[in-house]
């Protein structure tokens, strides 16, 4: 029997962060400071008397439509799949305005993978996988199999989990050995 | 710990079965033979040539907005969200359309649930619980802890599970000891 693979969507197969920066730097004419980044969430960077526009762009209606695919995540998605079943598992609850959009991103994107494998969630420690890949540390913590942190900026200084820093990294992990 | 419990939406806390079958009955004018039902789906009980209709009104936008809840369902919810951790896990999936119409409806009718512990899927075997309630023997037959049925006429045969009939019942297995 195949081993089951648990992929989060934003971060991770879809980019939120270079569509929320470019929102903010044309919404504020401030440029993000690139440097501050590591550790900290977008809120912690940007002017503090702006902090709630992050939220504001997440919670409209198109904001998840028309993320970027990250590099080569189409290509490796598709080839974990002859050896893995793959399971897209998203916290899409917080933002309920999301569920059309994702759901047709992810038709759009990675058409490969059937829908009977996408889960929208709010609490991801009710998922059953062997592996779990997510950028964010509060859902690896109570995953019960083998939880892997895919790097984003906020998580750079967690150090409680194995890391691959691109979709390279996770061919490597996942089908070298194949 | 509390121990978790998975509860399926349809069928279990929601009645879409009265509302296909007025449905049926109000555009055909043929009423369907309650005495057929036990053991068979919609489907195979209405006439052979109007089979489709069962799914495309399942299909329809507002379909799932407006479900009658079922008796006692959120009294008994209520009560067992003290002791157990209760998630909602409904195949949403299938129906696009009624991830919103779903959404509402919780919120509307089950406010005392966090959206944290929504989660819409399609296959279930996904599911990490101590208990799930459902009336689909093959949502049922992958889990792995305690699976118990609640009764629908499609199962009324199924005898592979401890069965629920009602939610006096759910209360009963689930609160008697508490």
């Amino acid at each position: 029997m195949k081993q089951r693979v648990a992929i989060d969507m934003d971060e991770v197969m879809a980019d939120p962060y270079e569509k929320l920066i470019r929102l903010y730097e044309e919404e504020y004419g401030i440029p993000i400071d690139r440097s501050k980044l590591p550790g900290r969430y977008l809120e912690e960077v940007v002017h503090p008397d702006h902090r709630s526009a992050i939220r504001r762009y997440l919670f409209a209606e198109d904001f998840f439509e028309d993320l970027l695919v990250m590099p080569d995540s189409q290509e490796v998605v598709r080839e974990m799949q002859d050896h893995y079943e793959v399971f897209i598992v998203t916290a899409a609850m917080e933002f309920p305005d999301s569920f059309g959009p994702k759901y047709r991103w992810l038709q759009r994107h990675f058409s490969f993978i059937h829908w009977r494998n996408y889960v929208f969630c709010g609490d991801k420690s009710i998922i059953k996988a062997d592996y779990m890949l997510d950028d964010h540390a509060k859902n690896l913590e109570t995953f019960s199999g083998e939880a892997i942190i895919f790097s984003s900026p906020h998580n750079a200084y967690e150090t409680r989990f194995p890391r691959v820093n691109n979709w390279q990294e996770v061919a490597e992990r996942f089908l070298s050995n194949q």
